[in-house]
């Protein structure tokens, strides 16, 4: 049983477009449209308690968890929603002790979710080029509790010819050209490590799956996730008259080993005075081969539950 | 680098509709109709290298996440898919540390998603009543790693007196009727902890929600999402022609005090004579408005995220 | 080659959310945010050019189709919206020549759609009880040019003994109830004739399906349709950030005949004293077995586009 | 009350995945899974009638909608689905009287349902390339009972210096390039008139909206709608387990006329020494402007029923 105290994060919550976070001091009050709350009244209650405004509205005081950070978080630029954070923790199979690389930090709503579920063993390492969002970001991460497990650089990946990681279990891109970092990030990853990027529009989905063909990557999967709430009330239940848009598409895929130089052995059938000219011929036609391969298996990557 | 070595688990992947999960043993054999892999020829490679079969196709020695595990389970029940569990860990905001309790085990793909998440100071509290369920759930759960922090009971919190677990952080609800147990569920949660339910029906939403009002929560939202594959190709990018049909709907919501005690306080203007009368009539009353006043929440509650 | 002349109808242009429509008058202005523009500068022009407002910007002037005269209908109650106007048609192969009936006139916006496809030869018949609304409809209907080829009436099919209308080729239902009618709607369809309802609940379409079922329809289909907008941009193309929400469920159904006096005579080997009761009691045992097979067939009743 | 004869169209309904459309003939019979049905049975009965296989199963005698044709066309190439169709003809507003041109004619299926609505007084002209296609889209629209209002013409509408037809109401596209026609679909169409394009990839909508622009369009939108099952059971209502996949995303807008002379003239205010080198500059810039002004336009062009 959980009492909220003198500078206790609390989720004063009225309905799920007025709601208000913040760690609660004894002298303050919260001033809102329904009313107004005496921080000091929260204090000595158990989360889960409701306190009533002086306009007779019932607020809530809810304990706060990841969610309710990251939805309250401070923009700097576009967060990512849980309907999509969800997805690439489940997808990528993100779990406790994993390394995570990620480049494009934004509001450091992904750093703190992802950070959240690796804890305490492991690790988000984050790079950014953008001072000041970085200093956004910082706060935001501190504000969710899990700074501790967060590692920020001031680095530009697309340019830089440092390997400032390695052995990453999964990368993690939210740029608006993702495809220049993939043979970078590909140096970052362990065999088999997941990519996950970000991708607003369809043209960035397009490029950069070209990429992740080009550089080896295998289980290449682009998907979107529509979110639709529903009314349920006794005898009138229906779907809600408001529409929730268009927030990313999101690509999926896994680093691989093409190992060209097996294949060109296992196909060489040639006589000794034709080796060099063969081998040349052989792996234009092996590097054809591969192309079309991965085109076909790009393809044919469909995932049906139902099957 | 990780090397594949005997007994090492690993996920053979020639696409998303042909993939075998095994650990591997030196004298086995992989036939599938693509071709013929000999386990020993994964000994030695780095995860991510790929073998060709006998039919000349390229099977990838990729290392097995959480989400392979459960897209790999041993059906008993249905299992609940990716997109779903995601949304259930970003929207719950579960995290390492937390206590969770599961009704309803089914083949344990949402346990062990969970567990996956929570540990390794968290735990999974799932129960169940049906015992060859309970075995194949048991052995999927170890499959995935995760035993160490599932417990398994064997008992009908419909119907028991008992309180086996208290101030749990969330519970995950998958029974055909989740609204039997909700003041069971609401008497092991802490506090401004989530609820969580699989809904395969409206009827069941529609049921479990007027459960949630009656029983003291807040923020109760329903949901259901929606995933579409994209064939992002140069010069040919679109959604898939393969639908993905409906899984479940979601319910979630955070078990708060409606404080009916201090409200009847403030509403007794009652002689004495009338005490006992007019307490009950006024609990009536609270709960009649509380009632009203849970659906109006219910309807304003959307869930906006440009907002 | 159409020119504007003093009188015509036009729809004045700017974006999807900014435009106007109205029969243009040589002495009018019309003012708005964006400018002022005098209805005598389109007056013979061609449909298709454009003014410039005196705040310089353009504003086309366009001819309008029976789309622009339902999205600006004057809402009574709520309209229907195109996208699923047209399923509706396309689902029921409405035509030209075909004669609707039609339960619940509303703002005349689904009346004034179907009267411009089964024009000239067809007829819509439609029903309502609440003058007022059905004022409305009237001046909407007329607005939209097809006054000539529809009927309204003020008659409860609810509670009226009446046959008003018999052998239509379609049935539309937009009541709150529409279960309550199907018996009489049954009446006045052919055989084999089409239904559709609007069913903004869950709730109604599963009590309008269990009504049509006992009332002998067969291809009962219900279906929700969701549009999505694409913002097509030379290398940023993506979903709209906007969503649009729910409006309705469909309920499609074409009307049968179950034949249970073939069935009761095949089924009846009663000697003469038992002829009265065994005949009622066939007719129950058939009724219900019509009702499961129908369950059964609603259940299998699915429509897949790729097959 | 339509009585089936000899030679009449019948649709022999099992449920939606087995049902057969044909014109009866006596002396035949129906083999199928579910049976045999002779179609001598089917003559003197009512449509909406059934007859029960040796097989013990009921098979709907029902009377073919429009519907029922283009769902059994004969596949030459892919055809356009009831969900799309529907919103051609709402969002075009295509009603009775229309003319118009379609260049793609397919299978006929998009041709013989926009027949179905404009007869009796419009017509549809129809441009193909490939004889064999046309002869299968000739014998698919035949069958639907509307060739007296269909045009086919085999001419190749991108390379073609003719103006075949001219003053249509609307242009229906459906090519792999559509963008290179659309020059010649501006001159065909009457002002104001309308363009529908069938683009299965997010490329073809990205360069048709580009053309369209370009070719002084406005209104412009791209949708796509996504139908989705549900099976409504007393006590038992959820969306269908079946998804249904990708058809197409559909362009739509509207021929206006940017008329750059006009711009020019009001925004001149030059010295009569500087007017030749003005009027040039001022042409490129009001160009540009023109195409931004497009481009805002297009951006800004959202549909949102709730407004």
């Amino acid at each position: 049983m959980a009492i909220i105290k003198n500078k206790s994060p609390v989720l004063f919550f009225y309905n799920n477009s007025k709601k208000w976070l913040m760690n609660i001091s004894k002298k303050e009050s919260l001033h809102t449209h329904i009313g107004v709350i005496k921080h000091a009244d929260a204090i000595g209650k158990e989360y889960g308690s409701r306190l009533m405004t002086n306009k007779d509205k019932y607020v809530y005081l809810l304990e706060p968890t990841m969610y309710d950070y990251i939805m309250k978080i401070q923009h700097g630029t576009q967060i990512v929603y849980p309907k999509d954070l969800g997805y690439i923790a489940a997808r990528a199979g993100i779990q406790d002790g994993q390394k995570i690389l990620e480049i494009g930090t934004g509001s450091g709503s992904l750093t703190s979710f992802v950070a959240s579920i690796v804890k305490p063993r492991g690790h988000v390492y984050t790079f950014d080029v953008d001072e000041n969002f970085m200093k956004i970001a910082e706060k935001n991460i501190r504000k969710s509790g899990v700074s501790k497990y967060v590692t920020q650089h001031n680095l530009d990946l697309k340019t830089s010819k440092e390997i400032p990681v390695t052995n990453m279990d999964v990368a993690l891109i939210d740029l608006g050209d993702p495809w220049i970092v993939i043979p970078k990030v590909r140096q970052m990853l362990k065999g088999s490590g997941s990519i996950f990027a970000i991708c607003p529009t369809m043209n960035q989905l397009e490029k950069l799956t070209m990429a992740l063909v080009e550089n080896e990557f295998t289980d290449i999967e682009s998907t979107e996730h529509i979110i639709r709430n529903i009314e349920a009330r006794e005898g009138k239940t229906r779907h809600s008259f408001q529409g929730i848009g268009h927030t990313t598409y999101l690509c999926f895929a896994r680093k691989a080993f093409f190992d060209k130089t097996k294949a060109k052995v296992t196909k060489a059938k040639v006589t000794k005075a034709k080796v060099t000219k063969a081998k040349v011929t052989k792996a234009k036609v092996t590097k054809a081969k591969v192309t079309k391969a991965k085109v076909t298996k790009a393809k044919a990557t469909k995932k049906s539950p139902k099957n």
